[in-house]
């Protein structure tokens, strides 16, 4: 699965246009299920409207061509959230995730699912996954409790998103929860995921084919390949690092140069310039990208 | 100056009607200038729809009997805040002020004021105050290198809402930026904050005789007065801190102790209860918040 | 590996007369390598005179019936630091490993590395280990530059520690210092960190077997073995958290739990009562301990 | 009150032979009470016997030219600090403080009261004051809560030294503990600190005149001339922020400007260069220490 960038052009609206090559640039790297407006895809920068008519783009570019369309709704408060998924429902959506506002935050593990459960009540009939990312929110709640508390409360949970490099607790949910997907949300720890049993990864759309081989090795019991392909997706994640590229900024990069242009970052995040674009370029070559990266 | 809570009915919707009742007791408080839809005023948990509904109430409430309204515009995103800055001139707003983004942060100084030279600049005639607040933001770029960059950037730029229990980057500011306003965002360090020279703490409402008196005591050296005023305030605010109240949750429930029902902070924040309301008024009973805090 | 508890009487003195039966208890669970004097071992809570005592005492009781010692060093100071170094290779030691210190901490790489040089160029003939814990010192260098600054500087650097985590950045290490040996810090990560090839975890010595199996289903790429074997250590890590108890705390309570008193940790860390050490052992009954922890 | 440096020779011995002169200087300065190896000492950078031997050699030399001499005997470990106490009491020292071990820190305030007793008495002679400094400890409890807790279970009890730029935690100290002396740590805040009560900043030498006119502007309510000493004080912190010098780098660095070398401080914290101490000297010139620093 993987998370799209919000495509800008250069006066800083979303170029709602590119979003059908973007599709193109999906299926031509094997991935087929999205989870739009994430973190990367930039879904705390768009106002509500700018949100609604992105989803309503993906959904529409990729209706026949793509399988499962996840629509992440976490705003700063629980009104719009709420609007992001209720529409979600009626546009078509195959689910929804939330993350938790980050300038007031939940004082108490109830608060969170009570929050939760707010939202996800607002798209009845739509699985609901929470979207756990500590090292932007600063929560730091058990996900092994959140569950237990908010199976009950919120009848469409069906997991959460992980977006931690912390595994333990990940693996704690595994034993406990077994009617929970996690999803891991990480390029860089795919093989460590399937290792304790977690299968599907929110990747960069780039690393579509290297994953996915990765996994076709790891179920075959061929850890060697699997390690082969997972450093290969370190290495690329080591670009963004070496030129301190952030989520946004890192993937736009990549994508800008092989060959699609999504724009910049919005403000106040930093723009990438022409120049780190091409180094980029150059570091991706040095690593044999456009010839492992490409083909299936 | 005073950051007015921003009330709630019980399923949720803002309390337009008693924002009338709520400018009264600013005047009874002798407190003039208001910060409206700032942290107290759970701002950013309001929709763009009720901020702007939120601003105009106030100002038409207030306009004949509060002397300057100072509107926050701080949101997630830049289209938002820049469309609240051109609400806020439109509507007859003294001036702005404007916090960072909390999702998605600048990653350097200069796309912090690239940021904040965006908003400011969708309001060219109202003056521009940075709201720094780095245990809510994380960001700790240095207000003095700020102001020095944004000056020649922000031509309205008018000083800064410094909310932080750091004293030395004030006083820094403060030497090297006297053109610069710095308006202290703490009832418990005015004693402090006049000592270097800054005058106008924005602070809870239900202070404002306190730190009227304070200020006037310190104005005629009788440092002995302002002491005890300042220990007033501190001991209002300990017992915010002794039931574990976040900020717009303890100054709801102050209120309400005192008579004004302003309602629960809107979630993912943790409603207070009546029982804790209870205690929180014989707190101040005991402590005798209802002699010294309500005479001029 | 494991990193023994240091046993303490009840007045606080260090119980060295248990130390061989500790011995046997690592014969038991087929744990023949010890890294003596680290986190779990309170080498930083031990004087120099203690810490001296406590390694020769490992050393001498388990000289023919246990493989490698590894010495660790780390200490507030860089004078102290270096005479357990000296006194380390002095006495026999198989290698040494030092932390940085916590109170006053290298503010660059540079003088990271320059500081591990000084600890490591005491004991010249002893492979040298970095004890990375980012959790406790608040370091966070780049291991892959440290150990790119360091070789050349340390002679005898052979790998490092790390306790963390945090995954990416072992994955890079191995990837970019074939060289050097990693060593997990970490019960609960085991099956993860074989998936990207680090063979030797830092492990509590009562999940000698648990962990034993795990490698060896691991090799045999029986993934299905392996998971149960994680999740029976994790289990165990489990029980320690839901009683809050600390690194040394927690491990003590376990050995008490299963008949090895090596006392309480040294203030000022808490003490474990007896009531908590029995619900410890119930919980360990409950989960199956005594079986499959016992069993080779 | 000044904590003085301790001096090293090039090879990163003691430099005990300078404290003589060192003395000298604060005399010069008009300081005459010391806090001898706190952190501004590097207390936590020395072996026990080094600890001693300063200690020894600041009693001795100052004997007869100081007047208070307050031990700082703060380690990793309880056992090393209680024999420091001891030693303290031994040679004539005045009074101790104490802080608390960083490797392993206390997990409740319980235990951290615990410890503190413990130590505290082992000097049951000698004042005892707690040393906080949270930035670097990392500890939050409640100093109010602290002083109740341990007033019963430390009779030497006298008060705290409060390093950290948070001051409404020090206002509600000396609301509620009028019998506990609260020092200040910082050279920059002692206005603010004047305004609410405290009286004793413990500071750096070199600033001992500044200060000193500043309290005695102060006394006479001449806030105005108050101001213009507490930003001269100010302007010398910003030197060393300028060029990002540490606490025992800067001081050392300042020290070494003026005409006092005290050497580097020792590693792991970074050495500062002649050419950066020539800088500093140029920049205390600027701002005029070399008139207003050195006339009393």
């Amino acid at each position: 699965m993987c998370p799209p960038c919000t495509p800008f052009l250069e006066n800083g609206d979303v170029n709602y246009d590119i979003i059908k090559r973007y599709v193109d640039h999906h299926v031509d790297f094997g991935v087929l299920n999205v989870f739009v407006t994430g973190t990367t895809g930039e879904g705390n920068s768009l106002t509500q409207s700018e949100r609604k008519k992105v989803t309503e783009a993906w959904i529409a570019a990729g209706r026949d061509r793509l399988k499962t369309f996840i629509i992440h709704v976490g705003t700063g408060n629980l009104r719009d959230s709420q609007e992001l998924a209720r529409h979600a429902q009626d546009v078509g959506a195959d689910a929804i995730s939330c993350v938790s506002p980050t300038y007031y935050k939940p004082e108490t593990i109830d608060d969170y699912v009570s929050y939760m459960a707010q939202v996800a009540a607002a798209a009845p009939r739509l699985p609901f996954y929470l979207y756990d990312i500590d090292f932007i929110t600063g929560l730091t709640f058990s996900m092994d409790e959140f569950i237990r508390l908010a199976k009950p409360r919120i009848p469409t949970l069906r997991g959460l998103k992980h977006t931690s490099p912390s595994f333990p607790s990940m693996n704690t949910l595994l034993v406990r929860h077994s009617d929970c997907q996690v999803f891991l949300g990480s390029d860089e720890l795919y093989l460590e995921a399937l290792s304790i049993g977690i299968d599907v990864t929110i990747c960069n759309s780039y690393l579509g084919h290297v994953l996915n081989r990765l996994k076709t090795a790891f179920d075959k019991a061929d850890i060697a390949t699997a390690r082969i392909e997972q450093n290969r997706a370190l290495e690329v994640c080591n670009i963004r690092r070496k030129y301190g590229l952030s989520f946004p900024g890192g993937t736009k990069a990549i994508l800008r140069a092989i060959g699609l242009d999504v724009g910049q970052p919005r403000s106040p995040l930093s723009p990438v310039t022409e120049a780190t674009v091409d180094k980029v370029r150059q570091d991706l070559e040095a690593i044999g990208f456009f010839e492992w990266g490409l083909r299936k």
